[in-house]
This record gives structure tokens, C-alpha cells and sequence, in this order.
């Protein structure tokens, strides 16, 4: 199993850059006041797509051979790397073919379709959704480009802490969102290939805490049935981010519902910018551990912005 | 009656430059191609306090005499206006005092009151506030800071505008809301002092249409009991705003109810920014008028982010 090292993030960002957003590093006087620290918030929300997966996914499709390229991707997701990887594979003149759950939101399955993917959809179970990404994949030759258990998104991801720290390069910590762990373990790489000094943690809610239970015990262990409004922290570690996140990273800490979606709102009020509530973890975990992050430099990776309004948390 | 010229808003920005935030111009492809024209969004919701209205209060504030500091500003609002004149008196060591109706929203007085501002409560009436605000000038010699009906106050409206143009001096129409008439003043002075050519008009929302009116037949006349969601939009113009709209602006449009709902979800959707109601006036003028804006270059006056996330009119 290979792991992702500086080198790799830096030659991902060559090949990325010119296709996607340099997002901004957004300060808050007052909630620096708040919480007693200096806080840089890495603006994904502010990416293409909405989310950082758009770095992930262009990197994927960027690394394939021509031949390869011919036969188009395909992956299954409902989220934001389904409309990430369609955005990707049109923008490189390729055919994407995204599997989703038939019970998948409207919303979701015209952003996808908007951006010109063919979609099948399939019953909402993982055996389902395999079944026909198999399918598609034997028939067209089609290659997967998985959500995070893909050495390639995996730098895509990292590229977002590589543009934090090349503008910031003096923070203490950063700390980015786990689900499926391919942002933090891109994160991880990238800022210890640069300085082993800066502490890397991951956030996540209390209520999908399958990386902290790995990270914990040492065995990777998925998550049965979370519920969380982090709605794109739902998935557990793979075997390779689990790898990552084991060599890089420092700690997990987990953050309760009510933090999260107060975190958000005190974002959206205090900051003018929408982030979704899987963002809202990194800043509620500032606020759930005071005495670990007071006086710090601490970098946000805000994963990204994608908020349904007419179904909000609150 | 002084009508504002272009030299008095310079003399204005010189003033307050280093007091304010020098906003951002935000675009987004994804609305230009919707309406099919060019939107270069001037944001005022990442102006201090969330408003455009701490321009205003703060040039106010800085055009006192010194002895007129030393007995304070005074002022009736529960809206911006009231955080915005708190945080610049505060700022520059001057005392302010709030009128705001006791019915006003908690987390209003809880602003002002966080920017250090002496609070009078009062009756929910024009006349109680208006009594009340008297008392106080009688009693302190404080300084009356009028929301709109104020020359210092409408040159500060007017900065937002002259930053918009020393960026982006090729516009060709540039929208500002209008509700006492303050911004669009101030704005509109400033345009036709830069470029007679670029249209300036005003975005109001129907059930507040005293400016649509007034500017028609050419008689100012009051709202009736107003009701519309832009809640910063209430106000009616007063004979200074309303002079310098005649002499200004080329034309005032209104907008619906759900038309300035769709356009602030849009916002908040598509870029990832919150503007609040009143701000997406600007963007629903453009939605229902599209012969008038198709293939323009416009500059859009976002007024502010202020919104009750709690009391969503959605």
C-alpha cells in the first residue's frame, strides 16, 4: 500500500492548479476574541463544486492514462464527490457515470446531472451500489475513482492544507473533518512532509466516531449506523486513509450534535459564509477543548458549503 | 438643503479609510450565465457590524466637532444603523446613545449593548422614540445621528460605491437598494460624479414602494404600513434622500416578495455568502427585468449579512 508523501501532494498541485480555485484564508477579529486564539480558516466552501473533493477528483482524473481516459470514470456517491468527479471528468473532455441511491435528494441528482454525468440509479444499500458500479465497469471498461480509498484523490485533498501553508506558514495545529478520512489524511501528509512540528488533528462528530475508535484501539473499525448533520462524515476509514491518518496524524476528538450546528450558525452569523455543518467540526472542536487551542495559530481546512436550506439542522 | 457631490464622498473615504474594512467585489459565473450578463457583487454583509451602515456612522461620528464628541451621538434605530453608530462611537471614545423600542429582537439589544452603547428603551411608536431621543439631546447635548436624513451619514453610504469604481470603472448600470434612501443617495451621487453614463438605479421591494412612487410622480410620499421581508428596507425616504435621488438616479424598480427570497437563497447557495433580504433586492431586479441587464456589465450594492437564522421567511 503506497502512502502519500509531500512529493506527492506537490506533483498534484502542479498538475490541479490551473483547474481549480485558489480559495482564500478567511479571519474572524471577533472569534479569535471568542475562543482566545488565532484562527486561519481554509475556505473549500469556496472551491468548485462547493467542497474541497473537487481537488481529489481532478487529481484522479488528471493522473489517468489516455487510454484510460477513453473509457471514462465512474464512482457511486450521492454527495459531493459525485458532482466533484462530474465536474472534473467534463471539464477533461471525459464521460462520467455516477451511481446513486434512487432515494438520493432531487437536488443532488440535478447538480449531478447538470454538470453532464450519465446516472444510474440503484436501491439505496452498499451491495446495490457496488452491483452496478461492477456492472458499469465491466461493460464500459469505465475506471472507479473512489470517494477517498484512491492514493490519487488522496493528494488531490492535500493540496488544500499545501495552498494554507505556503500562505501561512507559522501555524501550530491544523485541523481538518474525518468521514472517510481522504481530506485528513491528504491534510496529514502534506503539513507533517512540510514541518513535524505542527500538530494534525482530526474532527469528528461523537455520533459517526469510527476514526476515533481505530485511531484509539489501533484496529480499524467501521462505523454501524451513524447519525450525524455532518452529513458528509458518514463514512468510515478505508484501509489506506487508516494507514495515513495512523502515521501522520496526532489525535481525533470527537464533538458533540449541538456543538456543530452552533459552530456553523456562529460562522454563518459572525463570518457572512455558509459552510455545511461537516466544516462546522473543525470549529467546534476549538470550542468543545479550550485549553488545548488557547494562544495557538490553528489552521480550519473548511471542507466545504453545500447546505440544503429547506432541510436545515436547526 | 446641501446635496452631497463626489468631493464630499472623497473627503468622506479619506476620513473613514482606516476605520473600515475595504470590502471585497465578489462574481460568480454561475450567476453571470444565468442572467446572461456581468454581476460584480460589492460586499457590504463583510462590512464591520455586517452592514454598509458603519460607513456612514463612522463618518459622521469623525466629521464632530471636538466639543460636540465630548457630549456623544444619539440616535433611534433597532436595526443596523443602532450596531453601527454603537461600534463607531466606541471606536473613536465617544459616547452613544441607542433609542430601540423595548418589543426590539433580543439579539439586537444584545448587540448594541455589546458595543458598549447606553440603551433607552421605549413604547413601539415613531412618537415615543422621537420623544425619547429628545429627552436625550436635552438632557446630554448629544449629537442626533439621523439613519438617512443625515448629509455626513449619506457621503459614508457613498464609499461603498467609490471603492466599487476604482476597481471596476467599466460598469455599465450600478443597483443599490433603497429603503430611507441613505445608500442609494449616497451611491448615486457618487456614480454621476464619477461617470454620467452609468446608470444608477434603485431596487425596492413592492410592499415598500414609497420610492417608486415618490420618484414617479415626484412627490414624496410615505410607506403605509410597509410588510415585506427586506426588514432593513421599512423606512422611507425623507426630503434629503429624496432631492438627491430626483437629481441622481435614473430609474427605481420594485420587486417581489418571493422574487427576493428565490434571489438571497441563490446567493447563499451559488456563492456561498450570506447577504440578507434587503440585500437581494439588487439581484431580483435583475431576475425579473431581463431585457433591461442582458450582456451589461452591473455593479450590485449588497448591503449586509444580518439575518435571524432563527426567523427564516422561507
Amino acid at each position: 500500500m503506497k502512502i502519500p508523501e509531500l512529493s506527492d501532494i506537490q506533483a498534484a498541485y502542479s498538475r490541479i492548479k490551473s483547474f481549480i480555485h485558489h480559495t482564500p484564508i478567511l479571519t474572524s477579529h471577533q472569534l479569535n476574541e471568542l475562543y482566545d486564539c488565532e484562527l486561519f480558516f481554509k475556505c473549500e466552501n469556496f472551491q468548485k463544486v462547493g467542497a474541497f473533493k473537487f481537488r481529489g477528483a481532478t487529481n484522479a482524473v488528471l493522473s489517468m492514462s489516455d487510454e484510460e481516459k477513453l473509457k471514462g470514470v465512474v464512482t457511486h456517491s450521492s454527495g459531493n464527490h459525485a458532482a466533484a468527479l462530474a465536474l472534473a471528468a467534463r471539464m477533461n473532455g471525459i464521460k462520467a457515470n455516477i451511481v446513486m441511491p434512487e432515494t438520493a435528494p432531487l437536488v443532488k441528482k440535478n447538480a449531478v446531472a447538470g454538470y453532464g454525468a450519465h446516472i444510474t440509479f440503484c436501491k439505496p444499500t452498499l451491495q446495490a451500489r457496488e452491483d452496478a458500479t461492477k456492472l458499469i465497469m465491466e461493460k464500459t471498461g469505465a475506471t472507479l475513482i473512489h470517494p477517498y480509498d484512491n492514493f490519487n484523490v488522496i493528494c488531490g485533498q492535500g493540496t488544500a492544507a499545501l495552498e494554507l501553508l505556503n500562505e501561512k506558514n507559522d501555524l501550530d495545529i491544523v485541523i481538518a473533518p474525518v468521514g472517510g478520512g481522504g481530506l485528513l489524511s491528504g491534510t496529514s501528509a502534506c503539513v507533517k512532509g512540510i514541518n513535524k512540528a505542527i500538530q494534525v488533528i482530526g474532527a469528528e462528530p461523537l455520533n459517526a466516531n469510527d476514526a476515533f475508535i481505530s485511531f484509539s484501539t489501533g484496529q480499524l473499525t467501521p462505523s454501524v449506523n451513524p447519525l450525524t448533520c455532518a452529513d458528509g462524515l458518514l463514512t468510515s476509514l478505508s484501509e489506506l486513509t487508516f494507514s495515513i491518518i495512523k502515521k501522520n496524524v496526532d489525535r481525533i476528538l470527537t464533538v458533540r450534535e449541538e456543538t456543530i450546528i452552533e459552530c456553523m450558525l456562529l460562522v454563518w452569523e459572525r463570518m457572512k459564509i455558509i459552510i455545511e455543518p461537516s466544516s462546522a467540526t473543525v470549529l467546534a472542536t476549538v470550542k468543545e477543548n479550550p485549553d488545548l487551542f488557547r494562544g495557538k495559530k490553528i489552521g480550519l481546512i473548511i471542507s466545504g458549503g453545500n447546505v440544503d436550506f429547506r432541510k436545515l439542522p436547526f
